[in-house]
């Protein structure tokens, strides 16, 4: 028997069985991407919001409304994407993907490795996804693109040339780490959902600066990092997956492509770092 | 009888007799901040390198260093903040204060309440210490505030104007939320280390912008967050850090005071939202 008291007390346990549901703008990959892959890579089935795009918009602007404070045991939400697991709703993505991943079979459950991978997973997403969204909107995220467009070519140079060379450094450094167990993978010889996510910053990348992206991998400085996004891509269900109608195509959101963000791009790699592992 | 294989062995459990350091850049507060709050109003030990600066350049330099790519267990880091406990050593703000807080009483030990407090966390990391950093260096951080100086101005109107209401709106929110438990902290009627984090970022935001802060404390649309933030002031251990030495002065870091950046800003605060509690 099923009763509301019944339902408030339900340990987290309990909500193993109930299924996943993501929550997030539909008709486009944006910050739900990396949610879906983890998902996709575990073969485990998820509801997704974004299938049904008009109660999609309806469902996320519901949860984010200003007067929703949640419920009894839920905090309120500000944005998606928004995990909902039984009666557990949460939002922020690095939040998310640290939920699901050990539940997935894509992170230890426990001990030191969980920080291990939080961290790199930050810091991957702060590089491509929060940088990467300022390199369009260096102003504001309330004006249009066109009108920052200035500022947005002067952080875009400064990104290509700084910036990304600096995180794929760092990626290619955790490679060549002992502890990533031998470059195959990030950490601990195994998939985990740090490699996923690297994959799709560097993907999202591809698309938003394909010339400079050519150029940096053609300078061979950042090679284990390329060999594992490849690596990730045929993964069988990775494979089926961005074969699949469910892969939504690019467009108006984090990941852009402005050619003219790119026009005066000057490359400059640093010199390879000597091997160390 | 030690051995490096029976240290190597060492299970999480170990660690937590082993003393807790803080590594980051001295002279400011930085981003260590947040973590010295946590260890402050636990009342418990750390060594915080930031005391000896000399040492403390060097120890940061050496751990970010391209050539450290960490040891059998422990993954490179980029940037500091660094922790080490024990054998562990992990980077990334919002990842130490998910280590740190349930072994310092400030946060459940397991359960969904781990991820409603690190969703909190991010958030607040985002709205007031990423996008804040942003406001003075929205073109590079490789360039001199006054390389970017224009820029900066447009940023901040936009940044005062919409996104400090937005996520001090979200604060509120959270503390009318019935999971708050009584609009006295943000989760579970219990102090928590997200109150911790909220307090130093209006701390921080405050000595930025002071008078738009004055402007916005004084619209009383975010009344609950203002008494939220005297709250953490007045506890007894938080009292006397900030009356000690120990408690460095803001400066050239994540929070700076150019009076420029807020001359021609125009606080439109919404109507108070309904109270929904």
């Amino acid at each position: 028997m099923s009763s509301p008291d019944a339902k408030r007390l339900k340990t987290d346990e309990d909500d193993d069985a109930a299924p996943y549901e993501l929550i997030y703008w539909p008709r486009l990959p944006g910050r739900g991407e990396w949610i879906r892959l983890l998902f996709e890579q575990a073969g485990v089935p998820y509801i997704d919001h974004a299938r049904t795009p008009d109660t999609a918009y309806k469902t996320v602007l519901k949860y984010i409304d200003p007067e929703n404070v949640g419920d009894a045991t839920n905090l309120p939400i500000l944005a998606p994407p928004i995990l909902k697991h039984g009666d557990l709703v949460i939002h922020q993505l690095p939040n998310i993907l640290l939920y699901l991943a050990p539940r997935l079979g894509l992170a230890p459950k426990e001990g030191n490795g969980v920080f291990l991978l939080n961290q790199l997973v930050l810091t991957l997403l702060d590089g491509f996804v929060n940088e990467m969204h300022e390199t369009h909107h260096p102003i504001a995220t309330s004006l249009y693109y066109e009108h920052q467009k200035p500022e947005a070519k002067r952080r875009s140079k400064h990104y290509l040339e700084e910036r990304i060379p600096k995180f794929l450094g760092y990626a290619q450094r955790v490679l060549d780490s002992k502890a990533s167990g031998g470059r195959t993978w990030l950490y601990g010889n195994k998939l985990t959902y740090a490699d996923l996510v690297l994959f799709q910053c560097l993907d999202g990348t591809n698309f938003a600066f394909p010339d400079s992206v050519k150029k940096i991998q053609e300078s061979g400085n950042y090679r284990s990092v390329f060999e594992l996004y490849k690596r990730v891509k045929e993964q069988p269900n990775i494979s089926s997956y961005l074969a699949s109608e469910r892969r939504l195509p690019y467009g108006e959101g984090i990941f852009r492509h402005y050619s003219e963000l790119e026009e005066d791009v000057q490359i400059k790699l640093p010199e390879p770092r000597s091997a160390t592992l």
